[in-house]
């Protein structure tokens, strides 16, 4: 359902960036989140090369923003918990259902995104120079071992606590942001990302994600 | 108030980790949330060296795990939200309020906490290695600039939505973690933590946080 030019929600997202960031720019999560719980959204692009400071009411330059009413909201995982709050689609409604699906929401985002930032940071920051490398030698190994114990704790089970919530939605979100081929991924793990990115509201929003983008001119540099 | 043998709330933590991890090991996150918001809890304290699992249900094998009746909780920073939840003093009952403060618990746990934790990398696995000082040549800028704009937003107000709140208190946690003099710390920010940790409720949880710790024996290896 979901794009409306009066719907209530707003979502900041970026009118361009290169093309391997597309599809992984965090506005991504916040529309995933959206397209769960059914709930209709507009957005407000933002070119970085023309507004590099992006929308002030994000301190780090970047997106989204999330605006509803009176409140505007940053941070992908607090935007993501404040739509799950709306829709039992991302939330049980039980307190033991809800705590563990807010547990994996922040395992997500400070016990493995930490991991892959760093690899990040590597992959950008270090282009070319040998403490990539050593960076890479020392974080890969680590990341695999909690990407092993993640795969014990999901076992054969369509997601981490039984049903789709909220976590399995960040997580999935965070497992599939680096490059294919960078780490060794448990079987049933690749299985959950791909069962992830099947859902009809990934699909919606992805399509939703990219199709704001303006085209990627190759001249313009990345 | 808090440690009560009897108190339904149980965390686990470390019954000993080496000096320089005393006072930053993360159910001292957990303990400072409970003692602001008045809860008594339990503590179940875990050898690491004689248990090297942990508690096994943290899927990290790490601390702390938080218990209370059919819940069982990891990650800091899920468990401060859970605590949040039962206490004004942590999270205010308006919209707007409770918006702000969970985006600045996100904030601090995946905007600040991955750059540092990247350095912590570098410090232990790349100890003696020059693979660190080249993560430390790119990491630091990128953090100490992120500091700057957290510094903005602060301003001359005493927590970062004017009245502390469970954002304040991951957001504390995380900036005195990294050893003192590792980033220039812009003036606001350095009274900042000060702040926090003159609060009796943070003064309380370190206390009980250093007295279940054994002795420091400089012969056991760390």
């Amino acid at each position: 359902m979901p794009m409306d030019a009066n719907a209530p929600i707003e979502v900041t997202a970026m009118a361009w960036v290169p093309r391997g960031a597309r599809g992984q720019v965090r506005d991504m999560r916040v529309r995933w989140a959206l397209e769960e719980a059914g709930l209709s959204y507009r957005t407000r692009l933002i070119d970085k090369r023309e507004h590099p400071e992006c929308d002030t009411a994000q301190p780090w330059a970047q997106v989204p923003v999330y605006r509803e009413g009176d409140i505007t909201m940053f941070e992908c995982g607090a935007i993501a918990l404040h739509i799950a709050e709306k829709s039992e689609a991302l939330l049980p409604r039980d307190a033991v259902g809800r705590a563990t699906a807010i547990t994996w929401l922040f395992a997500a985002l400070n016990s493995i995104d930490p991991m892959q930032q760093c690899l990040t940071f590597a992959r950008f920051l270090g282009a070319g120079q040998d403490w990539a490398d050593g960076v890479r030698g020392a974080v890969i190994p680590a990341l695999e071992g909690r990407l092993v114990r993640l795969s014990q704790r999901l076992g054969d089970k369509d997601w981490l606590d039984g049903r789709f919530t909220v976590g399995d939605l960040m997580m999935v979100a965070t497992l599939r942001t680096p490059p294919k081929g960078t780490l060794a991924m448990p079987d049933n793990l690749a299985a959950y990302i791909e069962r992830g990115e099947a859902r009809p509201a990934f699909q919606a929003a992805l399509a939703a994600h990219l199709a704001d983008f303006l085209p990627d001119e190759e001249s313009v540099p990345a």
